[in-house]
């Protein structure tokens, strides 16, 4: 038996209403298992790297897991070594990159995740980081990454957070929709799915289904979007190629 | 008598329910006076470049003034260097600044505007790159320009299309204010004027002063942000340093 890649990808940690990560809390149950007893948590993306860990680690243990945080070990590329499963946390998208970077994380990530099998759940700029490349991400550039290509733990783009167009609206800033579509006129993009707060991607080796509440919208260069229910199987995406 | 550096950094290019430039066309034709004959325009920022140049075109021909687009000449170096005035328009803004280095314009456009003192107008993605930085754009990176470093001729950057919290929002993305506060989290970053929909940076020389009806909000690292009216006198901003 090969090796399984197995990924969670949420839009967003916390939908409104609700507490940090509760409204996805039985699919983390149910995809780190009982096998998993610790997760490695990285918050780069916020600045408070002390109270997003306590915030993590409060839910996480609530949860029945215990979290390490990678910012209070002395080396991280060990600690993702030694790790049994990966969570990366939201804030912003180009400073969690850019330190993912600064520390050497990416090969040594997308190693334990593609050939060892450690399961790797993100959430929004977490999600973002695990695609192809940040090109989607909602987030100011704040600080500079060497590059905006991410870990490559599936052969699309995300964007996090999506928002539908509102019809009410009298801003003139340019609406999500567009901004995706922007993206596609440049040549060879991936695909982008698009996943409103609520929703998120569960992988599983070759599989890929749509879980949540809210669904997802799939952006295909030079296609009209494409809508997808709840519970949908989205393993074609898995298959994907750049710029299809 | 000096060089005079002279700027119009508009927020929006179109306001709800107006045409394009009509909210600042008054501003503009003060602006560009009776001297400036013609016009460089730099459509950089959009992907289609000839339906833009011809929008332009047309606005700036009912306003009395010729417009050559940069995408139209053979050398836009040498474009740049016999311009009398320049505008950059909105879009993309990775885009607008990659181009920008990409063609090699950057110094140049300084230059011009800097030690030449033609006259530089902006709108949105044009604005973002007349600053320090882009680094508070509010648009996806769907290119990588090899710096966010912009062209610097004010000593701070502007959040154009600001959008005021929503307080009956139930999305958990991150308000534009959560954004810009997450940007000065970062060392040694400088000063934020966020200007609304509407409103727009006249910058002569010394002078500066906030133009049209919307009012801006100024975010400084590590302070509360401050509102200001339309028809207040900005010139501190010009004298402020990074950090400050």
């Amino acid at each position: 038996m090969g090796v399984q890649k197995r990924l969670l990808l949420v839009s967003n940690s916390t939908l409104h209403g609700g507490g940090y990560l509760e409204h996805c809390q039985e699919q983390i149950k149910k995809f780190f298992g009982q096998q998993v007893k610790k997760v490695l948590f990285i918050p780069y993306a916020l600045h408070d790297r002390d109270a997003y860990a306590h915030k993590a680690r409060t839910k996480f243990e609530s949860l029945g897991y215990k979290l390490d945080s990678i910012h209070e070990v002395a080396d991280p590329v060990e600690a993702v070594k030694k790790s049994e499963a990966i969570f990366i946390g939201g804030g912003n998208t180009f400073r969690l990159l850019k330190t993912l970077y600064d520390n050497g994380l990416i090969s040594e990530i997308r190693k334990r995740i593609l050939q060892d099998g450690i399961p790797y759940m993100g959430s929004s700029a977490g999600t973002n980081v695990a695609t192809v490349g940040i090109n989607t991400t909602n987030d100011m550039p704040i600080v500079c990454p060497p590059s905006l290509k991410a870990l490559g733990l599936v052969p699309f783009n995300i964007n996090p957070h999506y928002l539908d167009p509102d019809v009410n609206s009298t801003h003139m800033g340019e609406t999500r929709e567009q901004r995706i579509i922007q993206y596609h006129e440049e040549p060879d993009t991936p695909p982008v799915l698009a996943l409103r707060e609520g929703s998120m991607l569960l992988v599983e080796d070759e599989k890929s289904s749509l879980l949540g509440l809210t669904g997802a919208r799939l952006f295909l260069r030079g296609k009209t979007p494409i809508e997808y229910e709840p519970g949908t199987d989205l393993s074609f995406l898995l298959r994907m190629s750049l710029g299809s």
